[in-house]
C-alpha cells in the first residue's frame, strides 16, 4: 500500500513535508509516493541521507498556490503535485493521498477525481477537535456550507465509521452542534437534523453546545459546513488570543518572567494540546477514494501522523465501510 | 431617569442583584426601581445598611425561571420579576430595563411588550467579545436564528450605532463574520450580505474570520443569530478548555506549585479579561425600548456596569437614533 504525499503542499513545503514523509516511512513503515517538483524533492532527500527504499518520488512540474480558487487548481494545473496525486490514487498506483496544502483545491481536486460515493449527497472535512478527554471529530468543517439536514445525518454516519473504524473508539457518541439541549432549539436544518438523526441506530445522543466541543461528552459532533468552519476558527482565534494573553501579562510584569520561565513545561503542552499544526489532518470523508488534508502550518511530525492516518483509513477499508452503511 | 432592574433574574440572585443595583447606585449615580419578591429584596437591601434614596423596591411575586421556555414567561406569568420590569418601561415609569435571568425570556418579553422599532426586520443581542485592544461587538448573538440578508445589514447600523453613541468609538469598522476572505466565501446568507453591506454608507471593512472577533480588526461583527450564538458559546468553552489544561498542567506536576503561585496575578487577570460574567451586558437592539440582558452568571460589579450601561444608552437616545437611521 502506498500514499501518494503532495511535497508542496503547505507553507512548511517542501522541506517540512519531505521530512514527515522519512519519519513516516522509517517510525511506521509507510510505503510513500512523494509528489513534486523532482530536483527539489530529491535535493531534500539526498541532504537527509540519500536512498529510502520506501519512497519514490514521482515529478509534477506544478504548483497549487494557496491563494488559488478550487477550480483553477483542477482546470489549470494537470500538472500540479496535488493534482497528479489524485491521479495516482485514481489510477491505482497509490492506495490514499494526503496534502496539507490549499484546502479548497484539495478537496475540490478528490471530489472531482474520486466521485462522491454512491447515495452520500455531500462529502465533509473531519477535524479533530482537542478536548479534556482526547478528541471530538468535528463533521463537516467546510467542504459544503449550505447542505440540507438529510447531509447531517450522513455525516453523522461517516464520523462514527471514521471514530469506530481508523480511530478504535468502541461505540462512538455523536451528537449535533446547536445553540441548546431542547428539541426546539436551532435553526430549521437543526430541528429537522434533530429528528433524522434520532430514528438512525446511531448512539445519539441530541443536541450539543460548543463547550461540549471540548468537554469530552461527544466522540463526533455534526453540523453544517459554514457553522463548523466558523467553529474551527474560532477557537483557533481564541486560542491565540488565549497565548497571548499570558505573553502579555508576564512581559508586562518583569518580576514574573522567573516563574513564567519555570512554569514552560506547562504552557508547551497546552500549546501542543491546542495546536492544530500538530494533530495530522482531516480526512475528507464520502468521496471514492481516501483524502486527508492537513493544517497550512503542518510541521513534519504532524506531517508523519497524517500520512500513517492515512495508512490506517485504508486498511480499515473506510470507503467500503462507508457504501456499504449508506447502502442499507 | 430610572433603570428597573429583575432583582429575581441570574444565578446568583437576588443577592448579586442587589449588591450590584446598590453599587450601580452608589458609584454611578443611578436611580433604580428594583423589581422582585419584595420582602426577599428588602431584607437583603436592610442588610447593606438601610436606606437608599435611589433605589426603590417593586413588589413582583413571581420569577420567570431558567428552564422556562419564553412563550410560558410572557403568558402566563405577568406578576414575573422580568414581565414586571417591561411594563415599568412601557408604562414611562422607568427609561431602561435589565435582567440576568433567562435570555430567551428576556428577548420574548421586550419584543412583546415594547415591539419592534418601525423599519427593522428582526431585534438582534449585542455582546462583547473581548479581544486585544479592548471589545468586539457581535450581533446577532441568539435572538433570531433563520433570517435574511437584510436583517445582517440591519444588524450593521444597529451595531455600529450601539458602538459610536453608548461605548464612543468614533468611526466603528463593521465586518461580516464568514469563512474567508473573498468575495465568494460562505453561504448564501453571506454572499448577498457582503454585497448589500457594500451598498452603506458604514465603515464596512468586508468579511472577517474567527480570529479577527478577538484581534480588534473590527469594533462591530455581524452574523445570523444562530452562526453568533455559536460563536459565543465555543469561545467560552475554548476558554473553559484552556484554564483547565494550565490547571492540570499545574497539578500533575508538584514543582511548578510555586512558581504557579506568583504568576497568579497574570492567570487572575487573563481570567478576568475572558470572563463573560464580569463584562455588563448584551443589549437587545432593535425593539422600542431600552433592555440589557446579562450573562446568568453575573457578579455583582458586572450587574453595577449593566446597570450604568442601560443608563448610558438611555442618556444617548439610542432607540431615536435606530429609528432616524431606519428611517433615512
Amino acid at each position: 500500500m502506498k500514499i501518494a504525499v503532495d511535497a508542496m503542499g503547505g507553507d512548511l513545503a517542501p522541506a517540512a513535508v519531505v521530512e514527515g514523509a522519512l519519519r513516516a516511512s522509517r517510525e511506521f513503515g509507510c510505503e510513500i509516493l512523494l509528489v513534486g517538483r523532482e530536483s527539489e524533492v530529491k535535493a531534500l532527500l539526498n541532504k537527509s541521507g540519500g536512498a529510502f527504499k520506501s519512497v519514490e518520488v514521482i515529478d509534477a512540474p506544478d504548483v497549487v498556490e494557496m491563494g488559488e480558487t478550487p477550480a483553477q487548481a483542477v482546470r489549470k494545473k494537470p500538472q500540479s503535485s496535488l493534482v497528479v496525486c489524485a491521479d495516482l490514487v485514481k489510477d491505482g498506483r497509490a492506495s490514499a493521498m494526503f496534502s496539507a496544502g490549499n484546502t479548497g483545491a484539495g478537496m475540490a481536486v478528490s471530489l472531482f477525481k474520486f466521485g462522491r460515493i454512491k447515495g452520500i449527497e455531500r462529502p465533509a472535512l473531519a477535524i479533530h477537535i482537542p478536548n479534556r478527554l482526547g478528541h471530538t471529530i468535528l463533521l463537516d468543517a467546510g467542504a459544503n456550507v449550505d447542505v440540507g439536514a438529510k447531509c447531517l445525518v450522513q455525516y453523522g454516519l461517516m464520523g462514527m465509521l471514521y471514530a469506530r473504524e481508523v480511530l478504535g473508539i468502541a461505540e462512538p457518541r455523536v451528537g449535533l452542534l446547536n445553540i441548546g439541549e431542547e428539541d426546539c432549539k436551532g435553526n430549521e436544518l437543526c430541528r429537522e437534523a434533530l429528528h433524522l438523526l434520532r430514528q438512525t441506530s446511531l448512539r445519539f445522543i441530541g443536541n450539543i453546545e460548543g463547550p461540549d466541543l471540548f468537554n469530552g461528552r461527544v466522540d463526533v459532533a455534526v453540523c453544517d459546513g459554514f457553522t463548523g468552519n466558523v467553529v474551527l476558527k474560532v477557537a483557533e482565534g481564541a486560542a491565540e488570543f488565549f497565548l497571548h494573553l499570558i505573553k502579555d501579562g508576564i512581559n508586562s510584569r518583569p518580576l514574573m518572567k522567573f516563574p513564567a520561565a519555570a512554569l514552560r513545561p506547562v504552557f508547551r503542552d497546552m500549546k501542543r494540546r491546542i495546536d492544530y499544526g500538530e494533530r495530522g489532518a482531516a480526512p475528507l470523508l464520502g468521496v471514492n477514494g481516501v483524502c486527508l488534508i492537513g493544517h497550512g502550518k503542518s510541521p513534519a511530525p504532524a506531517i508523519a501522523n497524517a500520512i500513517r492516518t492515512a495508512g490506517d483509513a485504508v486498511r480499515h477499508g473506510i470507503i467500503d465501510k462507508i457504501r456499504d452503511q449508506v447502502a442499507s
